[in-house]
């Protein structure tokens, strides 16, 4: 089998390198050579010897290569890569990629494009890097209804989560940020990682491979971690939780609900162990119950691992539907408000009496009971009031939040963060 | 496609309600029929609506049902499952079968058989219940070079150690023992699970798709938990580990290291969290890194689950070879005494002057240095001694054993625990 490899940067050098070395051994186990035809790169990588290598400045050269079978995209970016991605399969080839972004903003497109031609898109490096999600949840839960996906698939948001967390540590969002720019595990203009749209693109796919509905990203609900404090990791620290960066799809009886915020997690489940830069997907289930599936979430290796074994899949031969159904249900997606959990609240007031008695009237206005409760010492004449709630459905929530804000006692904006309800 | 299911104990009543509950998913990811043409079983089981099901009393007669194209095996044990899926075969029928013995000790045969006969064998189910683990490796992994593959393999032992490690249980083996039979997690006769038999065949399995060697059970070191103290539990705890009973094939230099035993984990590794009856696979490998696979390891639902996925699997179309690898490489073996790694040792000495020299002055001689040392208050004039190596050639940290036994000093045998070096 033949494939020819666009873009060169870490994650194509890294697929280079690994087809290099591991040659002999995945031949052995595919039973057939696997052949670089070609590779379209804007420049060579220092890493890789390319010396006996067919290389093109021009990557549209692959997607027209008739000695290429695979084309695999790795160039990032959503134009000139669909664009790619859509000249191969209209000249007949199989397409590996690791671009989210690509499958959640033009999945749609692409599969039909593909189908058509009678080809196959493979993506499982779009998601959490080097974990064979796709894979497990397509078709190693494939027997199972599912019923929740929750992930910690963003690695520079759990990385600046894990440092914040440390014991003692009390490190600002904005310190810690900056001490992951300076090791490289966030960009430069780190918006896309810490508000949550990385995130978003990843679980658009899992929630369409999870319950065969179409790829939704424009629904999705999307919050970073650029708000949450020093002091919100140490309340919830307190009330024996810590704060993970979760995407959530969850099939409730209303709905489908799909979102990507902040999350209070008990300290003993297994996603709250998952620390730094690594990535977890634990996925709840109604035969298998519940399995989780770790590992590192991005980089050469791992990334290349997965676009491996793609490629692997395809020389094996055999085919399943583009996110392994056959058909796809209708959405129904719910809103953000519609969701019921529970819900973490911090909220300086005033130190004097009644404050209490007149937050938890607000609350019980709008049918929210209390379920542990904080109240700090008084500082400069402020206190800070920690709330965890039961469950109650977050329009009510948010009222109430709203109300308890234009209160004279409250001398701050309400912290909220949802709990965990997997 | 057209199943025959042999066995309806607790795996196969799983399997025939997920296939009635889940149908419209399941044909909705196919695309295809799943038809149930026959079950063979002794007797039918209360939780399966058998009305409109052609049942048999001879589930030889399901291997001879030309209306079956997939056999499935649940009726466990080796002698006649081994017959009944030869049969299926040699009348051109694939099988899928949870029957992790059948696969450890007789896999060769059943897969030659199935080569020439044209049909594939799948046995997701054999390893870890619920958790995909064959396919991960055999699939997800195939780009990598395995390193080694590290399993809390066995619900029946994981509970106990977790019990035996509850903040002040001091428990012994055998108490919590009978706890674990009188809910059902241990057998009345405990000895395949507790003594390592059954994660022997499991680490078999797994080490053969992940290295692509032969299936060689009789090879296997093994060693269960039975000798496992409350002492133990509490000193490994005191220098930051906990024990857990692991399946380790892990391939170095020497040779391939196949070894089931109890293993001090560092206490915030990933495999340190995997309590009670749960189970999880750790994979190193050269380019995905450490990945992490967790989820029920028994159970009705778990393990029909995974059947469930290879009934897929097959339905889906597509092909691999049964380990993963078209032609198997030799296995090359290292002798447990071969291996190197660190240990914790604990021993009874009488609590005079010079003997912790002597103790110091053996392992010395035997080139174990030590990395960490704990010497407990004297009781009735006996003083325990524990003690960490650094990482040392087995057959020299027997060598020492045997000779700090013979002294006179020494009141105990040595408790010998490896240490985990992944």
């Amino acid at each position: 089998m033949r494939i020819g490899i666009c873009g060169l940067g870490t994650v194509g050098s890294g697929l280079f390198n690994l087809l290099e070395s591991n040659r002999a051994e995945i031949e052995r186990k595919v039973g057939r050579d696997i052949i670089l035809s070609q590779v379209g790169c804007r420049r060579d990588h220092p890493d890789c010897d390319l010396s006996s290598t067919n290389v093109t400045r021009d990557i549209f050269e692959v997607a027209n290569n008739p000695d290429v079978d695979v084309l695999v995209e790795l160039i990032g970016g959503t134009d000139v890569a669909k664009d790619l991605v859509m000249q191969a399969i209209s000249n007949g080839k199989h397409i590996v990629t690791a671009n989210k972004a690509l499958i959640a903003l033009h999945g749609d497109e692409v599969f039909s494009a593909a189908e058509q031609a009678g080809v196959s898109v493979h993506y499982e490096a779009a998601v959490a890097g080097g974990i064979p999600i796709v894979k497990s949840i397509r078709e190693g839960l494939a027997g199972n209804t599912i019923e929740w996906v929750a992930g910690i698939i963003n690695g520079t948001t759990n990385f600046i989560l894990t440092e914040m967390s440390r014991e003692g540590s009390n490190r600002s969002f904005d310190d810690v940020l900056s001490e992951a720019q300076a090791l490289g595990y966030a960009e430069a203009d780190p918006t896309f990682d810490v508000e949550g749209i990385d995130a978003a693109h990843k679980l658009t796919i899992l929630a369409a491979i999870a319950f065969g509905v179409p790829l939704n990203f424009s629904a999705m609900y999307t919050e970073g971690i650029s708000a949450i404090s020093a002091d919100d990791i140490k309340f919830a620290d307190e009330l024996g939780y810590c704060i993970k960066h979760l995407g959530i799809a969850r099939q409730s009886g209303d709905g489908l609900e799909l979102r990507v915020h902040p999350t209070l997690v008990e300290k003993d489940q297994m996603l709250a162990q998952v620390n730094g830069v690594m990535n977890a997907v634990m996925v709840g289930s109604d035969a298998a119950g519940s399995t989780m599936y770790y590992g590192a979430g991005a980089g050469a290796g791992p990334t290349a691992s997965s676009v491996m074994a793609d490629i692997i899949d395809i020389a094996r031969g055999g085919k399943l539907p583009d996110l392994g159904f056959v058909s796809l249900a209708p959405t129904g997606i719910l809103a953000i408000e519609k969701i019921r959990c529970s819900y973490y609240l911090r909220l300086g007031v005033v130190d004097q009496a009644g404050v209490m008695a007149n937050v938890s009237t607000i609350l019980s206005r709008h049918r929210v009971s209390i379920e542990a409760l904080i109240q700090k010492d008084a500082r400069r004449g402020d206190a800070q009031i920690v709330i965890l709630t039961d469950e109650v459905l977050e329009s009510e929530m948010l009222d109430a939040i709203s109300e308890i804000e234009s209160n004279e006692a409250v001398t701050s904006k309400v912290s909220m963060i949802r709990v965990s309800n997997l």
